[in-house]
């Protein structure tokens, strides 16, 4: 009889290997942990973490879990502080872990403000973003080689932004690497679609009743076609476009105290109108992408129902001490606080049980474009729907884009290609090319862009190791650049 | 509140309206209507065809099935002589239609074979393949401008050979038109694979449980990814290819009495040996592309496995008075024969339940190349699985072809694509540049090629009206065309 | 013996038959006529002018000139007032003609200017340029359908700006049209380099004997091979790159009473340090392409030793006064200046003796890509070098660029083609798309970018009938919008 | 002052160094030493050869012309059996060098006959042109690898067939080295053309007075605009092809005793009236490409106007022994024979003419795809025109093909590129499957293409050495392969 000794790859839903890579010091953990215990999915999961400490708190967090009323599941949990050890024969591995965000997530927001350009999040593209960008690269190199060496056939969950920027290096470093890269925008554009097919079709509609045609590059993807259970929306759309619904103005009286993250949609209804496709993130991460929208700083974005998510939250939100408080595990596990097990909004359960074989699963994925965003460059991360089944994931041939709104894209995919090939032997002059042609930083004179540049570098330099900063012309042309 | 006026643009799965045409005289309608029956969706069908006569039995069948135990659907069927008449408001248009074969095909089998080129089947590319699609597309750019008027939105599945023809055709007229060009070979290969799967992995596989990653064009498709519910198959078939199993020889003792459409697979084998992915359709059907499997005339094909459909065949089977036979009908409504409802192997009620919202179905389907298959042709019409949700048909991304496979294939879409061209307005000489260049005409010295034409033109002029046979010089070059 | 009917279509050196359109009112037409003179060909120039009578001066002055000393050609000259007339049976067609520049360039500078958009030139891109184009386009299209009635296969020079938009144009309305787009920019980067290698590398060398490797769009074209006879010029230039020649600052200081026209270079030579090629055209115009170098106002840009061309000159000097006076015809013609003819620097006829056969002449020329800018868009205008031989004009295959220059030349060539789509129907909303993704816009705030948009359309509504300004969502929306 | 230490690259028209390897035994060398004697250029000649006494010889015919009446120029020779000597500071090399053809030419030719393969010449497609192929480049990639390391600036002259494949080698293994494939074929072409302009037009015409945009792959190139000093020649071209002139047939007894050599154009005219562009190779060449004309064996060529080359002719004709007589140089130097100085038709010379800077030369060439077929694939080694000036070579964008003619083109691109890439390792199983796919070996059957193969790779085993023989999986599975 033929032997076939790779029958049994396919993955087991009784038995599922996870690698938790970093995650440790926030919510993210805690939910997946309820998540999984709550699924038909078995097995055990590694934790990761550059803090040890915080690893072992969510292991012994999962493991006490399992003890709990409706944890039907039966998963383990363990922590590890050596990466091969948390990779080897992994089937799943997810990655989320970034560098200390007081240090670094600070002066991406404050130093571009200084120089005018008036961001909302800073976290993805712009100055911030490629600066968020290069720290995190040679970093994820590393995961990419590790996990070449321990577990290449894995499916690895990436979730840690810049996420196109991060992904795209993933592939550059193991081009055989299985990432997805996942992101929650599309998800809430379905959200919100379902609640415009309640409120003016009346259908009984939920987010998973909304199918969309979506394509793009993460935070900025748009939707062509829209449907909620085959009835087509665009017409609802149109209609809408043109309602007061969608000519909202905004000051920041109205938006002083709301969240940073309430989306009021002015810039999707704009957009909408002027390119007649529907853009498919956060206002507030549009707003970084579509640039003419920050050009009136706060007052400008306030106009359209977006506010800048301000240096001291993301300073006070990612210190540890928030951490642990927002995540509840310590004081769940003391009995301080009482624990009912609850499911999050997250896919990524979906995702597993589609790859286990027990369901297919359509929904929005980051890959490298092997043609689903027909005109846009190959290889190329970009944002489509894929269709997940047992053990494959295949992205949905998504069609182009109409020419103004690609042109915008193929910039941005300009700027974060210039900067994973930069990193390949950490050549920063490389990097301040796609620097330079970003579109956020465009609206700086040639020497302030250059300063703007050394200045990031120079606040940032401590997590900038695997770049060559001594040997960098622009650097060294600019005062800015004065690393301690 | 704003009106949306597209809310009931949604099939619904209480109320399908099809429109079927041509079909009359075959085992297709009888088959679809009582799938139809025993499925959950229900609605009405209009029944066209060239010969009424065929379309009326049919209607009185459906209607006759609908009293049956069993029938849990709701369908009325209806006969019409009138093409609009069947297609205004139809939801779902199926076409399958074409003519008589004993004056055509025929000559598509015996004419070539008399240059020495010995198909199989001669029915979808070389000199026969491309004489049906010059027949048929001027009619199917009829059906495809009736679309537009009567029922612009309508899906409509074509299973007209030549597949790739003549749904390329339809897009050409009509590039809003919603087509699915169907075919079952790929089918037969998923088929075959839960077999393997079966008896070599002791899996527990039917043809569902497997799925496939496809490409390439009709009857010409190629497998680089197998996976029985996640367990990677491609080791197994890697296995297979060396042992006896994938080197037997055959010669016609082994094949005469033996039905034409009994796959041995040696030519799939041989293809995977060579070119390390798995083609995905009958080895009748491959050797007419992969055309050096046809050098060995007879004894050549039978080594293979593979045995010519001889035109005897094709003009008995294809009779009016073979087809009664076959379907039955007569007998069933007379009572002359007992009647039992059964379920025909056909996808068309899977595609239409995923149509109507019930469920997410993944098949292949040929369709007009929006990046599924990333280094053919763009619109080139090519077959790769697609995902059907309500409403919704979006092909997956596929990828792309080792080298030479790509080549043979572009070799065929060159074909394919020139003749389409040339039957915008009915230029012979365009047509015969697509001739030239077939794989299979690439054999015939230059004259012959061209008397080959000659001869066919000429012995199926009757059919060739919408082509301007007088103004070619082709044809006026040839003593073979001598049409009465 | 075998007729060929075309065997009389190639151009003859003693019978040249040119229709000069436009050009009344400058200088051109003067030079034209001088260097005609002298050139080893003869002929007739039919001219065409909006102001008859400019052009009935300079078909005097073309005979007059034919009686001094030196004109060795024999010419003859005819004004006419009908486009047919001057058309009809012309080999070769010189288009360069525009609308009032003081009702329209003086709005183009000074609109924008308003809303902070500090451009030098404000006639080949970004919104003055963009309005150039969308009053020129409906002209030019006149044209070019002229041509293809009265003379399709004649070679036409445009010398109209926006070249790349109005050349583009012109092929859009006549594909089969030969028109080569010209310009002087990249005659003036060899003119600088022959004198680099003279002053640095003791070359004896002219303009002529620079070769360059030049590819882009007008206005915004680089270098990346260039030789003085051979030897190569890039280690000089990298050289230079890095001396104080490279890295001059200026002052308003510096820079008044200078004409506008003075050229520095250290725009050059701070591209080329940071992206390795060699931009080839006035710093003046490349600013306005890499438009991070206008981001600093007044001060940014003299800082880089540009000077913006201020209205005014506009206006004065291209009124119908300022030209007689620069044209000194008139003086010519009374006597009451004396004359001698001179030579201009143009290529006109040097392109002209290769047209006829007499040489082999390289120089750039701005023609539709069919491959020659290998990863830009096909079809759009692109300037490379090409042959000019007998009847014949080749564009060189140039190569393509590196990533972040092409990054910004596709972003420009998106926003003409956008804007080109959109004459096709006067789509004035469409047109905006293109406005409002523009390098230069881009720094406005949404609305801001609507309002400038909308105070040029009103601005100069009086010259762009052809769109259809009431019909547009864009304008409407705006208060800045109120024609008379 | 800037120091340009590059400025002495230019060519010195009184000092070029020419390294020659291969060549010795043919008449080739002779023809260039005279060449050179007659020219206005200066330098000396490094003569390398297999054969260190054909090379010694040549060396002292080289510098015995340099004595001899109407010797203008100033050049010396010398042989040497270094590789490195003679490439070490080269500016020029020349390479034209084959294994022993009684060896292998005769199998190319005999061997795929026996299969009823009847080419004509077997050198540069199909079965021979591989294998010819599969012997020659990697001695190619040890020329392009002492090119690198001796003179990598140097301008390198290929003439060695078949020229596609192996200029696509040295490019393959060194992509930066400046080679130019050179072929007769496009002159020929443009010859015939002098013809009949001065025939049919009563022109004044010459080979140079003849233009074509040629385009494609060497030996199987198009022309699709010719013109004769600007007069159009494609209407002429027509009206010729539709005339008795292009209508000849021919038998055997029409051609017997007649030179292979002589073309009768009856091919080329056939290929023009089907696809509306004209061939521009020798119809010998043109049917290995165009392979329907190949069918009909021996009357099927003949009739065409073509004969086979024998292998008997290539055996006796390319021998040391009757090269000698050929090359008549032992018989000058001798003084057994009386010598006067000729000029070849060859245009090495005018070539160098052009980069050393004294002309502008359009002329044919091979070079790697950078946009100038631009519906090709890039990098493959495509021929079309290119300028020549100092130190420069450029191609000219020539536009694309007809599809059905890009077809047969991108086939056999896709066999020779399958066959380069399997070269890297000399993996001969891939190399079948460029084998497998090309044009001619299509007529075979499967197990007849790979016994051909075997039989061939057994044959001239001894000339494969760098190529797997051993762990072929094809070879092995072939009886037609003991090679001894």
């Amino acid at each position: 009889m033929v032997q076939a000794t790779t029958a049994d790859t396919a993955l087991d839903i009784d038995d599922v290997t996870i690698a938790y890579i970093g995650g440790g010091s926030r919510q993210w953990a805690p939910n997946l942990i309820q998540d999984l215990a709550q699924s038909p999915i078995s097995g055990q999961v590694r934790l990761y973490d550059a803090s040890h400490e915080s690893a072992a708190q969510n292991a012994r967090f999962g493991n006490w879990v399992q003890e709990r009323d409706g944890a039907v599941a039966d998963w383990s949990y363990e922590a590890t502080d050596s990466l091969e050890v948390a990779l080897t024969g992994a089937d799943v591995v997810i990655i989320s872990t970034q560098y200390d965000p007081a240090e670094t997530f600070v002066h991406d927001l404050d130093i571009p403000l200084e120089y005018g350009i008036y961001g909302a999040v800073a976290a993805t593209i712009g100055p911030g973003g490629i600066f968020r960008a290069m720290r995190t690269i040679p970093l994820y190199r590393e995961f990419a080689a590790a996990i070449r060496e321990y577990c290449p056939d894995a499916w690895v969950f990436n979730y840690t932004n810049p996420v196109h920027f991060v992904t795209r290096a993933l592939y550059d470093e193991f081009p055989e690497i299985n990432v997805l890269g996942l992101c929650h925008e599309v998800l809430g554009t379905r959200h919100r679609l379902a609640r415009y097919a309640r409120e003016y079709l009346e259908l009984d509609a939920e987010r998973a009743d909304i199918s969309v045609n979506v394509k793009g590059i993460n935070h900025f993807t748009w939707v062509d076609e829209a449907r909620c259970r085959g009835v087509d929306l665009m017409p609802l759309i149109d209609d809408l476009a043109a309602t007061d619904v969608a000519h909202q103005e905004f000051t920041w009286d109205d938006l002083e105290g709301e969240s940073v993250f309430d989306d009021n949609w002015q810039v999707t209804w704009e957009l909408y109108r002027r390119f007649g496709v529907l853009p498919a993130a956060g206002d507030r991460h549009l707003i970084e992408y579509a640039t003419w929208f920050m050009q009136g700083g706060k007052e400008g974005l306030n106009r359209w129902g977006v506010q800048r998510t301000g240096s001291d939250y993301r300073a006070k939100h990612w210190t540890p001490a928030e951490s642990k408080q927002t995540t509840d595990v310590e004081a769940w596990l003391s009995g301080e606080k009482a624990f009912e097990l609850t499911e999050s909004n997250e896919t990524f359960v979906d995702i597993l049980l589609a790859l286990v074989g027990e369901t297919t699963y359509v929904t929005n994925v980051n890959l490298p474009n092997v043609g689903q965003c027909d005109d846009l460059q190959r290889d190329a991360v970009v944002e489509t729907n894929a269709i997940v089944t047992a053990n494959e994931v295949k992205p949905l041939a998504a069609g182009g884009f109409p020419r103004p709104v690609r042109s915008v894209i193929r910039g941005h995919i300009d700027t974060i290609e210039t900067v994973v090939e930069a990193s390949r032997d950490g050549d920063v002059d490389h990097a301040f090319q796609g620097f330079l042609v970003d579109q956020q930083v465009r609206t700086l004179q040639t020497e302030d862009a250059r300063d703007l540049f050394a200045e990031l570098a120079a606040a940032e330099a401590d997590y900038l190791e695997d770049w060559d900063l001594e040997g960098s012309a622009v650097l060294t042309e600019s005062d800015a650049y004065r690393p301690e």
